[in-house]
């Protein structure tokens, strides 16, 4: 897990946080924020809050008194206890992109299936740096729409013994999933203890907390497990075209939604989401990797630490179609600011093509090169008098070289980030080799990396309740 | 011009800058710098420091004592007032790639010529974010080698009206180009009084000034033209394999030519320059766009801004063949630091392919995209109460849409930023219009602003003294 001890890139004033402040407030108490679910609506009105239909005019003291009771920080369980995470300080912990019908591969794309599903799931574990395939790494098209949750957490939890995500399409899947992580981690009660799964729960941008988003969210905060309490803000659609507005809905909806879990169940494990980009006004597509949605992870941090918060936001998010140079700038104008923000939990860090519609393979790898040339650059350099190397100075002396120095030979395997994919081959040897560009290069690697997949292991045990318990489910669901 | 509000990034300690002081000093004073011009160790010799050979050893003090005489900015006229730009502070200034002998269009990559150099000439015009065209933006290599610094002064003077670069090959040379700064600007005085040219002097490092260099700073210096002292570092060739002992070279190097220039010139405007990446290890090959280079330009931004000096560094670096993916996120890791360090004058900004040996058009037009957006990244927002656009709440309401809202359609136009290649158009219009990739889009852009060029007008009796300025000297050479 990578450990962000570079400073953070702060950029609001504390005149734009007080007027975000004086925002958020007028939202959530004078307009008021819509809760979908019965259960939810009386909660709050058991609670002292205005309510009136499915709207609710919020005390914006009592949003912060609960918002209060939420952990700063907390730790996430994995299959295999060296891939456990912590969630929220200096911690940035990355999964894969999450919810795309369509795969790329090469310069073909097409629906995204269950054998597209659990190579990802293969590709996810065999790179140290990705924390957790995420969730719904793509939309498995060819299975059951009804029982697809469980062959998802079913092939997250026996192809990799890393964390996953929670379904969140109904509330009986919440329950499927969670009685997964039950079976392979041992109890209800050891996942209670330390939650072993992490899901999305989108807001219906603006204003408005839909059902079934909120019926999952009930299940996963009942039974302890973090939800991500996400705004879903494309400016210019679901929020205004300023982004100083855009911030003030975003606490709005993100502090009522982490206000009603900590309602339902004091102290439990929650993260502030972040999901803010904006449209092209000519067209009205969505576009990522955007200036403006760089500022605005860069304030999202600093809005989440100011509430004492864990935040979730970036990735590799662009708009382009084909891993060309516009998907990697795009990729880069997110990636920067997320680690610029140190942003605690990372969705889309891989994968991400298409303005989210598609898993791409080549992307997938492409994004690792990424995430690792990033973990580099914000690693503190080590400074002290050795590290001056004044003897190699004195070695090599004027005009030289470094190439041989003692210093050198002593450092020259891990002095620098040895990339996997990156090319700094001369244009004779770049052109013998076959002209490859990065995306060509990048189907190479994936194609090794599945090839070479070994699979972790698992209990006996464990596997025969899980198969047991799938089995059965599905023959209830299908 | 762009000026960046934004904070600076900075990452060292007051104890690795100490650290760093430490290590400078020590290589200035015990190891010493070489100087292959005689009449600079004649000068720094009748300054008091210890000579031996052409190799000096400096009083640090006297050192600091000498750099302190520099401008801490200074302003640079273009032919057209509107152009003129600011080096120092928070100004940033852009000029394109410099020095590459190849050039690449398409999948084309062949010896670059004159045409080529006309032409990236007008595209630095025809972008408003580019400042300058830079210096060497391609060899023209079907021109005579005695003579071509004329016709590049040539083209940069009539085919833009931005400021351009001197030539630094010859103190000959650089004497050429000053004379037609003069022609242009309307004589010595006038651009002795505000500088006209700006041009790069490397280090031959590790710590030697060599005598071409060092000929041609003294010829801008005595002619108060703001010379860019930079150490040319990469880590395992140039320069130890850590950062921070490359760090210290790199003011030990920067700071002793500058010292220099103060001594031939005192308070001649001057830049520290940084040039600093890395060697592949186990290639021996350059890498651009590496970790390890952005987190030295970081780290530059800080030291140059502790001495009170404008500094020159980052640009559009990679180490790719062709415009793909990694050319785009080698570009994005450069750039990025750079606006966040806040770099002064920014060489290599657009064209740049291939570790710096091709300058390529479709990397050209691309660049200045990545460019504008990062403009906008680092623009500060607006934040006050009409930003929040809590009218446009009470207008949308609950799960609404803001596409039609009053507060939209009053700022729609320019309310983000508007790319001019970035795409994001849906794969069903993307595919119709014929899968264009970043790069094909670059190529249909290129051309099209070659054709829509406009020569910027030039005053008839200036032009006729540059012209036959020119054809003297061309007489003389060839």
């Amino acid at each position: 897990m990578f450990e962000n001890r570079m400073p953070r890139y702060e950029i609001l004033s504390q005149e734009s946080m007080a007027t975000l402040t004086l925002g958020w407030r007028r939202i959530v108490s004078e307009i008021g924020i819509e809760f979908m679910s019965p259960w939810a609506i009386d909660l709050l009105r058991e609670a002292g809050q205005s309510v009136e239909d499915n709207n609710v005019k919020f005390d914006p003291d009592w949003v912060l008194k609960q918002c209060a009771l939420a952990p700063r920080e907390f730790n996430l369980r994995a299959r295999n206890p060296k891939n456990n995470v912590h969630i929220g300080g200096n911690s940035m912990v990355f999964g894969g992109v999450y919810g795309p019908p369509f795969v790329r591969e090469g310069d073909v794309r097409r629906d995204a299936t269950f054998n597209d599903y659990e190579n990802f799931c293969k590709l996810s574990q065999s790179f140290d740096s990705l924390d957790s395939v995420g969730g719904v790494v793509c939309e498995p098209n060819d299975l059951s729409l009804d029982s697809r949750h469980l062959d998802m957490a079913y092939a997250a939890a026996t192809l990799t013994d890393k964390f996953f995500m929670g379904n969140v399409v109904t509330a009986e899947n919440a329950k499927d999933v969670i009685k997964i992580a039950e079976i392979i981690h041992g109890g209800r009660q050891v996942i209670v203890e330390t939650p072993a799964l992490i899901s999305l729960v989108n807001c219906n941008s603006p204003l408005r907390w839909d059902d079934r988003m909120l019926d999952s969210l009930r299940e996963y905060v009942l039974a302890s497990q973090p939800v991500v309490v996400t705004p879903f803000l494309l400016m210019g659609a679901m929020s205004p075209v300023t982004i100083p507005a855009t911030l003030a809905q975003q606490i709005a909806e993100a502090l009522t939604g982490i206000a009603l879990a900590q309602t339902l169940n004091p102290g439990c494990p929650i993260v502030f989401g972040s999901f803010l980009s904006n449209i092209d006004m000519q067209s009205g597509s969505p576009q990522f990797g955007t200036p403006e949605s760089g500022i605005g992870l860069l304030c999202t941090g600093q809005i989440a630490r100011s509430l004492n918060l864990p935040f979730r936001g970036g990735g590799g998010l662009n708009s382009s179609q084909t891993v060309d140079a516009q998907s990697a700038y795009q990729t880069m104008m997110t990636m920067m600011p997320t680690f610029l923000s140190g942003t605690n939990w990372v969705m889309h860090t891989a994968g991400w093509l298409e303005g989210g519609l598609v898993s791409c393979y080549e992307k997938f790898v492409l994004d690792v090169e990424i995430l690792q040339s990033l973990m580099i650059e914000f690693t503190p350099l080590e400074f002290n008098v050795a590290s001056l190397a004044f003897d190699a100075h004195l070695e090599v002396g004027h005009g030289g070289h470094f190439l041989g120095a003692a210093h050198t030979m002593e450092r020259f395997r891990d002095c620098f980030y040895r990339p996997f994919l990156t090319n700094s081959d001369n244009f004779e040897r770049w052109t013998r080799l076959g002209a490859r560009d990065s995306k060509a290069l990048a189907t190479e690697i994936y194609k090794k990396k599945l090839e070479d997949y070994v699979a972790p292991e698992m209990d006996a045990g464990i596997r025969q309740e899980l198969d047991e318990f799938v089995a059965m489910r599905k023959s209830q669901l299908d």
